[in-house]
């Protein structure tokens, strides 16, 4: 392997998954695949970021349902979120007895949480570990952008927020899926200064982790059944596209983007949707049952992470990319 | 082991290790340990944020030069710091070319981003790794309380958020120091709501993650030669003493706290100092100097963490502790 790739030698496998979303969301291409759909933005909460704790903490619930476990025996869990000092993770664990590795990935983070939580079990740290990671539409809004009610316009190169929770429960052994490849990405400065274009941002990024991975693992793209990055969007999976194909490779049969699979186009979301959320609900939905159900055997899933802040946006500093991808077989 | 600490069966080694400070830090009684001490608390850039940013780039660089090996040679690294979307690592990694792991553990992070990056070695993962943590007082003041400009006054139980930067460069076997132990903190809600009061926030996820070291390892206290805590200043100090001592324990001999020992009294930093980069300088310069040379056979560095926000302490919610304990041995 290179240096970014590693084999798991003993695969863990998925054994609970969930995913919790919003009205919008579930209103989209993906309904029947969601565990949850609330139809309130607050989630029964006074404020947008307990709601997003709240979607977190049930997405975690319902994972350990599915598993048929207690949250006792979760030895470690690995989470994160796009909310300032990661408040949507650390508050949703607040009652758990598990060990905890806050994280922050960006919208890359259900990534980066499932390679950690998977090397924990393949490295014999641990039996059980989980891989939490949410972002609220409400609350990123009022974080990253403008208060709601200022309604700006939002120019056809935005991305949409998405409001949803994942979490995955590994085990080492079990019948699958199964955990296979991790393929840590490096930051990517590819020198795009604006934030209403973060699918250009992370495009390179994408491109050079996927190409990293077929390098170092020997596979060739037509390997796997699905290649789906994070949440690129229209932007960024167009320039993923056009990537590979100047390496003399096609992979519009088999490349989605977790960014364009959620919403539909009639939902008016410009360039696609976006957030932590956004991966991890598409993964912990559609893409997990997909492997379960037996229509893909091998799917390489590698979200994508714009790594910026207002603050660095407003200092002049550029959007960097990053890109995490692990390879799920069934 | 229990299920919270694990045992590392090739003790991966420390070989490098760098601090970088500010004015104030250089001013204190660990001056002579630190790498450099940088006068100007821009550190030459136009923004408190840059400096962050170059501070923790100079500790990273220092680190490699000790260990002589040239950054391309790393393979992962985990970093995080306390600045919103944890800019200050990943706009410092931003020319890497190693994996990225980006962390969120407040001013625990340098104790999580040890322990991750000796758990990717020891699981087989990687041969060399980096942590790198950092605070800047200016940068951390402007975001969590107010503009330096207003002058604000500090109560008594306050801490001062340090001005550093600390990397730790491991390789696997090696001559030492070794990590040999991890118990990861699980997170503890002692009901404290006041932001100026982190050190009793933080004092029970201390007090629970040395307890739950010392159950799971079999080790008495006074197995250590120094068991040192993240920056819980001298409330927290206090009351960890205290719990250990309806325990029966009287730990006064061997515990110290980061928070304590990086100012002196004169220096008017009320009840000590905190930040990310508090415990991560003190363990990169003061710490492992001292099992280097030979004064310290075996320390319990357990870096506390006040995981919060502005938006979750003015919605009402209470400051969650954590604690990550890490064991070093020469």
């Amino acid at each position: 392997m290179g240096k970014q790739t590693v084999f798991l030698n003993t695969p863990p496998s998925v054994i609970g998954r969930a995913s919790v979303v919003g009205k919008k969301e579930g209103e989209g291409p993906l309904c029947v695949d969601f565990d949850y759909i609330n139809e309130d933005s607050y989630f029964g909460m006074e404020t947008w970021e307990k709601a997003e704790v709240a979607m977190q903490k049930q997405a975690f619930s319902l994972a350990l349902n599915k598993a048929g476990i207690p949250p006792s025996k979760v030895e470690y869990v690995f989470a994160g979120d796009l909310l300032n000092q990661c408040i949507g993770s650390s508050f949703s664990m607040r009652d758990s007895t598990s060990g905890f590795f806050g994280l922050y990935g960006a919208c890359s983070t259900m990534a980066e949480s499932l390679s950690l939580a998977a090397m924990a079990i393949d490295g014999g740290f641990a039996d059980i570990t989980a891989a939490v990671t949410s972002s609220h539409f409400c609350s990123a809004e009022r974080q990253f952008r403008f208060p709601l009610e200022y309604g700006g316009q939002r120019p056809p190169t935005a991305q949409w927020t998405v409001t949803g929770a994942g979490a995955v429960i590994l085990c080492s052994g079990g019948a699958g899926p199964h955990i296979t490849h991790i393929t840590t990405g490096k930051i990517v400065d590819a020198g795009i200064k604006d934030s209403n274009n973060m699918g250009a941002a992370m495009a390179p990024a994408a491109y050079d982790t996927l190409k990293t991975h077929f390098e170092d693992t020997g596979f060739s793209p037509f390997d796997y059944d699905l290649i789906v990055t994070g949440d690129l969007g229209s932007v960024g999976h167009a320039v993923v596209l056009d990537f590979f194909r100047d390496d003399g490779i096609d992979l519009s049969a088999i490349y989605q983007d977790c960014g364009l699979m959620i919403f539909s186009q009639e939902q008016d979301v410009q360039a696609g949707a976006s957030g932590c959320g956004c991966s991890a609900v598409v993964l912990t939905s559609h893409i997990l049952k997909g492997i379960e159900s037996g229509r893909w055997k091998k799917v390489l899933f590698a979200a994508t992470g714009a790594l910026m802040s207002p603050t660095s946006v407003q200092q002049g500093e550029s959007i960097l990319g990053i890109c995490h991808a692990v390879s799920i077989s069934s």
